[in-house]
């Protein structure tokens, strides 16, 4: 197809599909004449799973295409692919003294010398990775991100919030063993075809923070009527309970 | 204190601290002159909850305005606190079409009207709310994330994704329970101090999201390399088994 039909396709602007070749986000089609060249399905999906990226799971364009340049790399390992997704939806929550490019198998070179003074969050992240079995690399961006909040939480006199963090790790746990079980579906599908998986592990990763986040909200109103039922005048003029609208 | 002090003790400059005065975010000190204030403890927690709101939680000044000013409105129920700060965070994950202001209790005119066509989505999570016993308004911001997020697994050819549905809606309910067990806490603690539980309502919403994709990045990487262990040659130079650094 002519690029017109692509942009039709995908409902994205001709110029927006010539800045995504030049930037290296669509990969070029096939030259059919000095000025012309011929699209397939594959840019079709390509240009669909940008938008995705950028719409659905709000990442900045310079992410999406790092995303999906680390996508197109031949062999690279699920782990590596998803330090990339993770890194490049972190990126927002972190403070700017972690934001160093993630490269799987990277350990930083003091990992063996004195330990630095520790955060109140970052020890509690790490008791909290002794007590779960979860070895990751020092870079994982959770690591800060997850800290950073605990510490929050502190400097602002809500400590009892502190007690929330062992439910929200059985939680993650949850949530990450779905995660890798539907990369491992679709390796037994494929017969470990990696670039679909590493496909799930980006499309999973990358929109499936907003996923989750939109059911925790769903889940914290239900169980705040449960636990907190509105005043009485207000209760007879709320229909969720005869009439839930959900 | 002056507002100098007040600078210095949070780290924001006056000019900003200036604008937080102006734009409602930051209560008034009490005058001691024309042209002079004091401030207190109240202000310098204020000044702490705007900051964590903005820089950790992510959050647009507007957004932050707007729950700090619903924090300040006397007997608000614990529901529309959460309302409040369930749609400031959500804002950037909706579509234009949903973002209409959150006013717990209304339920759109035509929910016992003619079913407008739903979306794979829209069905799967409706399916979901019955199977789980969320009953919520039909303006729960979440419905809409979560909906959008599994339209766009089905148009990018990731129906396996959906897969992960039930194991997120279970790992979603874990943690709105503890949050609400932390709201809970908070009014036992106080004899049911609104002002105090709405505190934790938005702290613990605002940058829950946060904490909680933080533990789900560290819980991918554990579980990716239990379930996919990187190949011979990276494997022996991965420090992670022998010496895991978190």
């Amino acid at each position: 197809m002519r690029m017109r039909e692509l942009s039709d396709r995908t409902g994205v602007a001709v110029p927006t599909l010539k800045f995504y070749l030049r930037e290296g986000l669509l990969h070029a089609g096939e030259r059919t004449s000095p000025n012309q060249a011929q699209y397939d399905d594959s840019h079709v999906d390509r240009v669909r799973l940008i938008r995705a990226l950028i719409e659905v799971g709000g990442l900045p364009i310079a992410r999406a295409a790092e995303v999906v340049t680390a996508m197109q790399t031949p062999g690279m390992p699920v782990s590596s692919v998803f330090g990339i997704a993770q890194r490049a939806v972190s990126e927002r929550a972190l403070p700017d003294d972690t934001d160093a490019t993630y490269s799987a198998g990277a350990v930083p070179s003091d990992a063996r010398g004195p330990l630095p003074t520790r955060t109140t969050g970052e020890a509690l992240i790490a008791e909290l990775c002794a007590a779960r079995g979860w070895a990751v690399h020092a870079n994982n961006p959770g690591l800060a991100m997850a800290a950073r909040v605990l510490d929050t939480y502190e400097s602002l006199g809500q400590r009892r919030l502190l007690a929330v963090l062992d439910a929200y790790a059985a939680a993650a746990d949850r949530v990450a063993a779905a995660d890798l079980a539907a990369v491992a579906a679709a390796a037994e599908e494929t017969r470990g075809d990696l670039s679909v998986m590493s496909d799930v592990v980006i499309v999973g990763t990358v929109l499936g923070d907003s996923l989750f986040a939109g059911l925790r909200r769903i889940a914290q109103e239900a169980e705040s009527f449960r636990r907190f039922p509105a005043p009485p005048p207000a209760a007879s003029a709320t229909p969720h309970k005869q009439d839930p609208p959900c």
